[in-house]
């Protein structure tokens, strides 16, 4: 369990977390992949997440699935691309995370994954949360932990209490 | 400044937080982007260091910038990556850390990359520090650290002692 003020610290930039989801690239999983691929090609992102007709999240994508549709036994051919939709080489059974956020839980996602898909109750983007923000607000817990609390390890505290009292 | 306590906690498994060159894939500043194309189609990384003919970190080449020069005006063309070299295009002035680590240092770098290259004093790689390494040591700290410490709000604190001497 996390206690209290290293969960309060690492939250008290929560408001940041959130990249709105006007604000990250998505594709759709009817798309082909060749319109993937030049989205990938031209945002920062690794991964990015695919949206069904509806608009709900159904998946993410990256460049490395779609490199590896370009591999013919011998050669690299970038016109295969036109022979697959995004639905055929996407991630899919992500994790999502929701609002308001159990910090445990996303940082245990945060160990295995560049991103957090954030979903609400019926499965519509609302944004992610990316490593980068998290690494921010870790960073600021770590620098502003003993300067806001008295940290004083335990074992010692009961040996100086039981020899001075 | 990082306390100590969650420096110490967050150093517990620094053993683990290295990932031996032996285990990291990478390519030399002389070899063709196709060559590199390949390697980074069958690693999990996005990126991997490059190394000069005497073994010595010169940069970071990822499946981005390959991609970026594949694009002719019009089309997707992976026939140029035979015309050009990893270190046309690879990222340069990449920040490095040495051992043992400066934690805070190490945490400020990890908020805008996804790995550390790790070198020695002459420039040769020793392996990479990933956000995963760094995220892991972080879930250890926050869920150790009110296990381990007496950790008090110090206005709190502050006010108790006031009114209750």
């Amino acid at each position: 369990m996390i206690g209290n003020s290293v969960k309060q610290l690492i939250l008290e930039n929560e408001a940041d977390f959130l990249i709105p989801d006007e604000k990250v690239a998505h594709v759709m999983d009817i798309n082909p992949l060749n319109h993937a691929f030049l989205v990938l090609a031209n945002v920062r992102y690794s991964k990015i997440p695919v949206l069904n007709k509806q608009g709900q999240f159904v998946g993410l994508i990256g460049l490395s699935d779609i490199v590896n549709a370009m591999f013919d036994v011998t050669s690299i051919n970038a016109d295969k691309l036109n022979d697959y939709y995004v639905k055929d080489f996407m991630e899919t059974g992500v994790k999502t995370i929701q609002r308001p956020y159990d910090i445990e839980y996303l940082l245990h996602l945060m160990v295995d994954s560049a991103f957090v898909p954030v979903t609400n109750q019926d499965n519509y983007l609302e944004g992610i949360v990316t490593r980068r923000e998290i690494l921010k607000a870790v960073n600021h817990m770590a620098h502003s932990l003993e300067s806001q609390y008295d940290v004083e390890k335990k074992e010692l505290k009961e040996i100086s209490r039981q020899y001075f009292g």
